[in-house]
Parts: structure tokens; sequence; C-alpha cells
């Protein structure tokens, strides 16, 4: 009888790891209690009373104490840790039956026991591999194996991102990580703003403001290192960068696009040293991205050669002008030139706007424009001018000049083309601001992926917690950003030299792609800098961390130089004119050049085989994704161009039709760009053949194609020219790649060679402290 | 011969729209030079002289002069003005010759110069019918004469919109509008602290803190009350709310819901006032997601019967603590309670931070978390406890306690279970901040689209300029984010009411519900006021514009009150476990009991028939979305689950299978909270029949499930749940409904009834001075 007994208790046991699992996890539903109970009623092998006993452990709301949990989870412990190996609860019960029931007993009923065990732990939905762990010490996974390794040369890899702009960029990091460059904080607009003053006037005191200029007026005649300069600087506070730009490349490249020899040797010497700040004051507050229709007047008399510069109402103001609320001591401003009342379209003048001691002229009137989302460290206001007189020589006259006497002379008569003429000289901050958005990406993914490495949060069952960056969704959000930032940087280093090697000829197309390239790119470090912050959470919140400032700043991005979405449509358009209308000019589609066809390529790719190829080696084969690009762009592109023909043809007025298909527009637009990033990026894998590096940047260069035809995968499958099983394809081998990937991650963000100083993060430092 | 001679010049006149055109906008390369002048020179129409001479106004680098240019333009632009209707520049030219040459000439010439321009203007690519309103006075178009119409009751659309919960809305609204509430520059931390302390003190005397608290402490039990007071709040400043919601409900509510009678007598009514501000301690710098795992000790004396609070490293701090910095005087801090050496899991405990004066107390190191991005009214801190010594009674002992005889007591047995469901009585965090973000979203839309019917931006050639939200394409930017927008306000009424009516046993539904729409709507929030702020261009990121604020202070949204891409996993986890585990367990699935299956729903869905119906009837149909949302909703989790069960059968890791499966996982909890929140809106829809807003409503939800789908598409491809024609039709009736609803948008922003003191942007308003 005491046997018996004895028996029976250890016939519950058999339980234990059900019963540790109901109890310590599981949320039962009344259903469910009642179910398991009818199971345990019909086991065969367990006696009526020794299922009574288990059948009150095992009823809704009799919860046992908190030693008798840790009683089943010791004794269940005590067998798991005995050196065999379970897949299931089950399996342990059988251990346990085996360990402390009689031999015949458990020969016996021991098959049914595992049976109906095993029936009950699918019944109640238990992973019983994963359940077993809570009763292990340790708990290997691949997950927690995975992380950072090393395998190319970070230091060469960085050579080859430099390229022959290595020297320049050494001089500028090196000046930036001193200690006169440390963060302010940006509360104080007057304090934050007299600070970035003096970072400039440091970087303008190192030679790097006038680099661009002729060697005739003190500079290099560099724009490529003033491109460079501008990048590099980004690391550092991006106020200064804005600054140094509305400095050097909008108030100074004005004067040397714009104006002639006399404007050039009076002012480009004192520009380059920042002895004389100045604005460009071109945007007004009822014409920004139809700059055309600027109001400021400026009025010419002969009688004593001057101008009069004119704001006819307030909401033609010259508004968001960088260094205008404090610093500007002049300005090149934009206004249609009036002569003998009639009007000759829009020129630039130098206006004086502030005396040396910084007191504004009689005349102007200039409203701080406050405070900022970001970038508080640029002083920018609101201009008015109240019947300002400048003389003649201050018009800037390239383009059209005043002759002496007192006629209008232009070598390009319409005054639309002199305009857009006009603007196309000044494309070269289309290609300074996204080099600059690049390095705040740059920045915000190392301080992402490197925190990402660092920071642990949750593991396997009864394992020790695993960096963030081995999760799956975390290198989904963080990896295909870090593919198009190489892009990006490969783009701008193509863009740089097409600027630099420009032809007259060449120009409408250039300023599509610096404008293409422009939207596409700042668009991308907005979308960076959100991820970036979500995926240091907490950490990427606080100011310190600099995700806040390098975020903020270039939030505006997308919007100054040019709206992107705005631009985007232009790119279309000079798509569509095949740049045979002048670049900016908005003009609704007067000109449709592009005639549609469908490629032979295109209907190639539509063959059954390759829609449906799966294959590793297709899939990242250049070929096959430059073809998809390309299907894309050119699909686009083609059927923008029926579209309106269409809708016109349909009697519809070409305005509407253009309005109709401006959504279309803006994806001719992001397509077009997306092909030249790809090609540069496959150009640039292919220059770095034999490389440590090569293997690391083709398969970013895979995540990079891969993860764009994904983005647009609903088209390609609209098309056809996708099928699901291929696009399923692609999904599947974008998460290897970016599983792959995350070894080289801290590597590849390394490999930006941002100085320490210039990140300053804590959140990299303070986890081991 | 003189006569003769005038004929000549008056045939280069029918040529004058062309040249127009060609010198004042295009950009010919030497190739379409020359194709130019080839096509002249076959005209047989004109004398070789003639051509000679047209031939030279043709010529590459032979520019016009501004005079021979408005020369042309007047021209032509008598003819055009003439009042005829012309389709392209070679009628204006037969016109030209019509009114000019001699009738005979005409008679027998016409014919064939029609023909030869037409040809030439269709080589040239030129819009005849764009480029024809050059020299237009006036360009109607409908995209011009699109606008805001009033189709229905904005009164009876925000009392719907209000419901139940009008009477307090009211009341809030009114204290927020008066001056005392007007907005700070948030540059000076300590000004603006102090200042949103002042707000929340002012709040707080006017009964709104303790609203949801019981009546036996001054409140009025009222917790929906307290939901509409935060939500309204946040029409004011989003710190103020911050600060509020931790003092009344992290503060206030974790006494309410984690102590017992004596804490609540003791402590609420000083909450209630703000007499006594306190803090809500328990993500520590190691431990935020995985708070499970903090390291905090309460170690219990039973001599003395005190605990000791205890930190035991410095990444054991607790951290991001909002009130803490500077006004919190006591704390309710999480810590694993120790007793003889025993750790009993997590419980909480009121710790003392401060004395009346703000000096902080013995043991307690505080520090600032400084500026953020962010919520700088707020004064998040650091807290630290070195042997910080608390009396037995002010242990939270609604789940578990210490007995007279210093033995711990507990009606939950597993530390787990207990823990996580006293994280499961604080769910109610998670409906203030969605509540919150959607207050935030109505303000940026409210800000956006009003500020986009007004500014005006391009428009037709030759005619006026058009409110930019005429534009499809701003149109496809904002009216999408304008129906998530509705569609969360009527999700988050229907999870408040679930909440006020829950069961305890659907707490584990309502967890993931809170979660899943917690998240939703707080990404939805990011990404609508990112949008706002793209749309309003430079405006948007002046600070005085409002959306400044309203993207950075809910920028943290996102990530605490529980990280969102965690949260969507936690979602996914409960529907595979058929909310079957506790809810906040991120056990990598130990129980999975989602049983994979294919519906017969969805087997029918997928006829030829309907994967292929573009009828708009069958699109704007709610079965058809529903089942839609459906299909995916189930689709998913089926999938998630064999996906699950496949890799683990193969022998992976569970804890591996799940990282395998992590982004499908997200994907299972957004495709859940769609279709929750979808069945709302069309609840929503079904309740407003009759009303004057039942059309618009309509529309915004056809809107929210069609743009959603849209989102999809690519997986609803894939799944070949739709065909390409279908979601071509998507798009178009998208497009469609954008164009549509554009018109009732500024009256749909204004049905929120925000008041105008809250909005404040200037651009509202400065537009017309």
């Amino acid at each position: 009888m005491e046997a018996t007994k004895a028996t029976a208790t250890a016939k519950n046991l058999v339980f234990y790891p059900f019963l540790y699992v109901i109890w310590s996890d599981a949320v039962l539903r009344d259903q469910e209690w009642q179910t398991l109970q009818s199971i345990i009623r019909d086991f065969t092998w367990m006696e009526k009373e020794d299922k009574a006993t288990l059948l009150t452990k095992v009823t809704q709301g009799n919860a046992p104490d908190r030693q008798e949990i840790a009683h089943w989870f010791a004794t269940v412990k005590a067998v798991v840790l005995g050196g065999a190996e379970y897949n299931n609860l089950a399996d342990i019960s059988l251990a346990l039956a085996k360990k402390e029931l009689p031999a015949d007993w458990v020969k016996e009923n021991g098959r049914q026991l595992a049976k109906d065990l095993q029936k009950l732990e699918e019944n109640l939905g238990i992973v019983g591999r994963s359940a077993i762990y809570r009763f292990k010490e340790d708990h290997p996974t691949q997950t927690t194996a995975h992380g950072t390794e090393m395998a190319f040369s970070v230091e060469e890899l960085a050579r080859f991102l430099d390229g022959d702009q290595a020297g320049i960029i050494r001089k500028v990091k090196s000046l930036i990580q001193k200690p006169a460059f440390d963060y302010v904080d940006p509360g104080d607009l007057a304090v934050y703003r007299e600070q970035v003053l003096i970072w400039c006037k440091i970087v303008a005191d190192a030679g790097f403001g006038k680099i661009g200029y002729p060697r005739a007026q003190g500079g290099e005649g560099d724009m490529e290192a003033y491109f460079s300069v501008m990048e590099t600087l980004s690391y550092r506070d991006l106020s200064m960068v804005i600054k140094f730009g509305v400095q050097f490349g909008l108030w100074g490249m004005s004067i040397l696009s714009l104006g002639t020899e006399k404007h050039h040797a009076k002012y480009l010497p004192k520009i380059g040293t920042l002895e004389l700040p100045g604005c460009f004051a071109m945007t007004e507050t009822n014409h920004g991205s139809n700059v055309r229709g600027i109001e400021t007047t400026a009025t010419y008399h002969h009688r004593d050669k001057t101008f009069t510069i004119h704001t006819p109402h307030r909401l033609a103001r010259k508004e968001y002008i960088g260094n205008a609320a404090l610093h500007g001591r002049m300005a090149t401003v934009f206004a249609k030139l009036i002569i003998d009342g009639t009007d000759y379209g829009v020129s630039a003048f130098i206006v004086p706007l502030r005396d040396e001691n910084g007191s504004t002229l009689p005349g102007i009137h200039i409203e701080d424009c406050g405070r900022k989302m970001g970038l508080n460290g640029v002083d920018n206001g609101l201009i008015s001018f109240d019947q300002v007189i400048v003389p003649l020589e201050n018009m800037l006259d390239r383009f059209a000049k005043v002759n002496e006497q007192g006629e209008f002379e232009t070598p390009i008569a319409s005054d639309n083309k002199r305009f857009f003429t006009m603007l196309g000289t000044l494309v070269g901050g289309r290609i300074g601001i996204p080099r600059s958005a690049i390095a705040a990406s740059k920045s915000g993914l190392a301080i992402a992926i490197r925190y990402g490495d660092q920071r642990r949060q949750f593991g396997p069952e009864g394992g020790e917690e695993v960096p963030i960056l081995n999760y799956r969704m975390h290198q989904r959000r963080l990896m295909p950003l870090l593919a198009k930032t190489y892009a990006g940087h490969f783009a701008m280093q193509y863009m740089t030299k097409r600027f630099m090697k420009r032809k007259e000829s060449e120009m409408q197309e250039l300023e599509a792609l610096a404008a293409g390239l422009k939207s596409y790119i700042t668009w991308n470090t907005t979308a960076t800098l959100q991820e970036c912050r979500e995926a240091c959470g907490g950490k990427g919140y606080l100011s310190e961390n600099r995700i806040d400032a390098l975020k903020n700043d270039t939030e505006i991005y997308t919007t100054f130089e040019g709206d992107n979405t705005v631009l985007m449509q232009l790119v279309a358009k000079s798509r569509l004119s095949a740049y045979r209308d002048q670049f900016e000019n908005m003009n609704f589609f007067t000109i449709v050049t592009y005639v549609a066809s469908k490629t032979k390529t295109s209907l190639t790719e539509k063959n059954p085989l390759i829609v449906r190829n799966t294959d590793e080696s297709h899939l990242t084969d250049p070929d096959f994704q430059l073809n998809a690009f390309d299907y894309r762009a050119s699909d686009l592109v083609d059927s923008a161009a029926r579209r309106m023909r269409r809708l016109i043809g349909d009697g519809m007025d070409p305005f509407d039709a253009f309005n109709v298909c401006q959504h279309h527009f803006v994806n001719v637009g992001k397509a077009f760009i997306e092909k030249v990033v790809l090609e540069q990026f496959i150009h640039a894998v292919k220059t770095s053949k034999g490389q440590s590096y090569e293997k690391v940047l083709k398969k970013l260069c895979d995540l990079y194609a891969l993860h764009t035809i994904e983005e647009n995968k609903g088209w390609y499958l609209e098309q056809g020219y996708l099928e699901g099983v291929k696009t399923k394809a692609i999904r599947k081998l974008i998460n290897q790649l970016c599983w792959e990937i995350r070894k080289d991650a801290v590597p590849l963000v390394n490999a930006f060679d941002i100085p320490e100083a210039c990140l300053s993060a804590p959140i990299l430092t303070k986890q081991s402290s």
C-alpha cells in the first residue's frame, strides 16, 4: 500500500514539466482548462486516485504556491541537466518516469504515457524544444553566435572612398576634430550663432572657404575640393556647414557665376576670407519653388546711373535668407529689372545691408526668422527693401547689363531662358547639399550600427542577451540604408566628376542629374536618420547622442535648393523633353519629345523563364539588376509620354493632363535616378576588383539593387516583369544579405573614417563604463 | 516688286509662333538645328529668298534681340486673342497667313503650309495646346477651378467625433486656449520646464488630473474622461501632456493599480492635485524593452521591516524618468525583491526622492538627461539608489507582499506571470499615448491642409497660380494621411470603450490590441508629421508654425510605452498563441497554438472574376475591403505559424527560427491591427447613416482601405489575391478619391475643432497680411 502511494505521487511527477509551463506562462481559458482535464481523465495509465490529485493541480483558480512551482522546476531541471537531449516535454516526462517509477511499470505504460503527453503538448501548443530551455543553464544559438568580423581592410576601403580627394579630406578632418569645434547647446540662439560664425572664420582662415575661387582672387580654383570640404565639414556641426555654404557657396559663387571680372576682383578676396559676410537673397515669401515669379523690383535711373531696389509688399520680402538676421553685410538680391517702365526680367544685384558695425543701412528692414526645427546656428532672416539705391556697377552683369546709353543688353534675349541660364550656373548648390546629406547619413549609421552591435536586449530562453543588431528586423531596418548610403556616396562622386568636366551642351542633363540626385539622396537621409533614431530607442532621443541634430538639421535639405517633389517632376519633364527645355522651367509640357516605344530588351525580359528565375546567381547578376532598373525607368517614361499624349489628344488641357500624371512623373524621376545610382555602384564594385573589400561592396551593391526592386515590387508584379516566386526569392535573398552584411556592418561604418570627436555620441562609449 | 517683298517678309511671319517658342524656351542640339533647317528647306510654298531670311533666324548662336522676340510675341498674341480657338501652332500660322497674305496665295498654299508646320511641330515635340497659352491672357483649367466646398456640416461632424465625451473635451479646450497657455520658446530648459509645471498645476487645479481616480480619493472614477483630457490637452504643448501623463497616469495609476487601499488613501489625493509630484521608475539603462531583466534590488530586512533599494551598477540606473530631474518628490520604483538571499522577482516600491525644498534625499543620486530631441519641458533624469531604506508599507502590495512573519506572499505564484500581470494593469498608458498622437496628427494636418489650400505656386501657362492642394501629388501626400488619422480616431474610440468594459478574461487580447494600436498610430503620426513638414516647405521648418514641436515631441512616442517594433512582434506572438501567453512575455514561442489553415473565403476570393474585378462599386464595397484585410491578416498569421513549425521541425533552434521570421511577425501584427482599424472605420460610417457627413466619411474610409491595400499591393499580387488590372484600378480610384476629398479637406480638418490659439501657426493667418 505504501509503495503504491509512492508510485501514485510519482506518477503525478511525470506531469511536472507541464504543470510548470502551465502555471508559469500560459493563460488558459475556461474551455482549455476543461480540455486539459478531460485529456487527463482519459489517461489509461493513471489510477483514479492519482488523477484526482493531478486534476486538483490543473484546476483554474487553484493556483500552486511559489514553493510548489520551485519544486516542479528543480525536479525537471535535475533531469534536463542530466546530459541527455530532449525534444519535447513528453520526452522529459518519460525520463522522469524512468528515473522515479518501477521499471516494469514504465515498460508496460511508458509508450502510452509518451503518446498521451505528446498529444497533450500539441493540444496546448507548447513548442517543446523551446520550453525545455527553461530548465537549462545555457542556450547557444546561431543568433547569439553571430557578430562582427573583420573580413576586409577598413583602411583600404576608407582610402577607396576618399579617392583622389584624400588629401583635402584629411586636412579638413584634422581641423574639425580640434576642441575648438566642440559642440554647443543649440538652446541659446545668440550664443550658438556666434559660435558658428567663429567656426566658419576658423575654416576660412585655414583657406577652405576660398578654395573653389579662381587663383586670381586668392583661391585655388578647385571646385571639387570645395565640395569635399563641404562634405567633410558635415561630420561636425551642420549649421556651420550651411553657414559655410551660404557664405562661400551661395554668396561667393553668385558673384563668381553671375558677375564679371570687376565684381570678382572687388568682392571675392574678402568673401573668401569671411571679411565680407553676405547673403543670397532669391526666395520670397510668395515665390519659393516658382522663383521666376519674384516681385522685388530694381528700377534703373539713367540720370544718376543707379538702381532702386524695392519690396512692393510684405509677401514679396526675401525670406529664409541665411546670414541675414545677424552677420550679412551685403546680399546678392534677385529682382525684376525695370527700365523706363519696361520689365526686363530677373537680374541679380549686389545690395549692401549693414555697415561695418553691423547696423542695418537705411531702407533695409530685416526680421529674424527665429527658431527653426534645426540649423539654429544659422541666422536666417526676412529682408525687405524700401527704395534702396545702389550704383549701376552693382548689377551682376554676366548675362545682362545696362549699357552706357541706359539700354538693356543681353546675349540671351528671352527673359525666361536668361533666368534659367542664371539658375543653371548655380547648380553647384545642388551638389553640395546631397554631399553634406551623405555625410549626415554616414554619421547616423555609424552611431546606430555601432550601438546596435553593443546594445543587448532579450535573448533565447535561458541564454544570454543578444546584440540587437543580431536581430533580423534590426538588420532589415539598417542594412539597406547602409547600402543606400554607399550607393549615394558613389553616385555623388560620379556627379561631382561630371560637373567638373561639364560642357555647355550637357548643362540641361547635368542640371537634371544634380536635381534628381539631390532629391533622392536627401530623402534617403531623412529616412535613414529617422530609422537611426528609432533603432537607438530612448538613447537616440537624447540630444547628446547627436541624432537629434543630424536629423533636424538635415530635415530642410529636402526643401531648400529646390523642393524635392518639384525637382523630381522637373527631372521627369527633362526626360520627356529629352533635355531640350531649360531645366528649371516648370511650364507644363510645352515640349514633349520623348517617343514612347517598347524596347526589345523589355520584351525579352518578360520571357517566362526569366520572370520566374530565382537562382541566386541570376539575382546577383549586374545584368539582371541593371535591366530591371532600366526597364522600370524606360517603361515609366514611355507610359508617361503615352499618357500625356492620350489625355491631351482626348481634349484635356495640358496643365490638367500634367496634374493627372503628376504622381507618375515623380516616379519617372525617381526611377531614372535609381538607375544612375545603380550604374555607379556597379562601376565602383568593378573598380574594386581584387581588393580586400570587393566582396563586401558586391554584397552591398546587391542589397541596394534588390532592395530597390523590392520597394517597387508591386509595380514589377503589375507589369509582369517579375512573378511572385521571384519576388519571394528576392525577399529571401535580401534577408540573407542583411544577415551576412551585419558581420561587416561595423567595419563598413568605420570605413567612413569619421573622427570620433565629431561622432561624439556618448552611447558609443558609455556602455563600457 | 514691292508687293512681292512684303509677301516674302509676311511668309516668314507665319513662322513667328515657332520662332518665339524656339528662342524663348527650347534648347536645341546641333543635330536639331540642322533638322529644323532641312525641314524649312523642303517647304514648297516658300521662295528661296524667304527661306534664306528665315534660315538666318533659326541658326544656332545667331540669337535674336529682345525687340525681335517681343515683336514675334505681340504679332502672334494679336491673332490668338482674336477670338478663334487654336489647337496647335500650325493653326495660328495659318491664321497669320490668312490675315496677312493674299487670299489667293493662301488658297493655293495654305493646306501644304499647315501640313508642313504640323509636321515640324511634331518633330520639335511641341505640345501646341499648351504653347498657345503663352499668347493668351487667361487660362482656365479644371485644376485652377478646383477648391474647397462646404458639402457637410462641420459642426455635426465635430459632434460625431467627440461623441459622449463632448462635455469634458469642451471644458479642456476652453481652458487651454487661455493666454496662460501661450507657447514658450523651448531654448532655455529651466524656463520651459518651470512653465510646463505651472501649466500642469493649472490643469490639476481644474480637476482634470484626478478625474480618473476613485471618488474616495477625490476623483471622479472616470478613466474614459482621463483619456479624453490627455488627448485634448495634446492640442496644446506636448511636454505638458507628457508631464501630465507621468504625474497623473504613470505615477498615480501605479499607486492605484499596484498598491492597495492604504496607498490610495495616503497618496492619491495629493497626487491628483499635484501637491505630490512623482515619477514612474521602471526602465533602466541596460533594460528598456526587456524590462523583466531590471537589476535594481529591494532587499528586505525583517528586523526593522524595511527594504533597501539599491542600484548595483551604473548601467542599472533608472533612465529617462520623467519628473526626476527637477520636480519629482517620490517615485514608484521597480526592483527585484530579495528576502533572505532569495530573489522573488520584480515588485514596485514607493521611494522618496526629494524633501519639500526639492533637495535630493540621502542615497539618491539624480542626473539630468539634458536636452532631448523634443519634450524639453519634461525634466527626464537618471536615478541611482545607494542603499536607500524605505519602510515595509512602501511596497505596493496588490500582487505580492511580505507578511507579518517576513515571508513572501502572493496570489500569483509565478514571478513571470505576476510581473506581466502587473504590467498589464498599466495598459492605460498605451491608450493615452496613441490618443495624444492622434491629436498631434490632427494639428499637423490642420496646419498643412489649410496652408495647402491658401498657398499658391505655379499654374497653367498664362494663368494664375494654383493652390498647392490642387496638385494631385500634394493630395496624394496628404489625403491618405487624413484618412488614416480619421481611421485612428475611430479605432482609439473603440479601444477606449473596450478598455472601459474590460473583463479579466479579455486582458491578453486587450493588451495586444492596445500595444498594436499604439504602434500603428504612433508610426502613422511620425509619418504624418514628416509629410506635413515637407508639405509646408520652408514655412514648415520655422518653429513658429509648430510642426517642429509636434514632430519632435511625438518622435519618441514610437519608443516609449514600448518600442513599436517589439510591440508588433508581441502582437504577432499573442495571435500565434491565441492570447494564451502573458502579453508582454517575449519568451520566444514556447506556445504556438495557432493552427494554420486555408479558409474557404480565401479560396473563393482567388476566383479569377474577383481578382480582376475593377468595378468601382466592387472596390468600394466594404465586404471586398474587409475580406482583403482579413485575408492578409489571416494568411500572414497562418504562414507564420507554418513557417515556425517547419523551421523548428527541420531542427532549427526556436529562438533562431523566431529570428528568421521576425520581419514576418511584424507584418502579422500590422495586418491584424489594420483589420481592426478598418472594421471600426466601416462601423463609424454605418453609424453616420443619413447624416450630412456620411458621404465624406465613406470616401475617407474607402481611401483608407484602398490606400492600405495599395501599400501592400506587392504582397497581394504575390499571393494572386489581386491581379495587375485590379491594383491599377485601385491606384486610379485612390487618385480620384484624393481629388474629390481635397474639396472636403479643409472642412474635414476644421471638424477636429482645434482651438485657433492652440494651432497658433502664423502661416494660417499671415498669408492675408
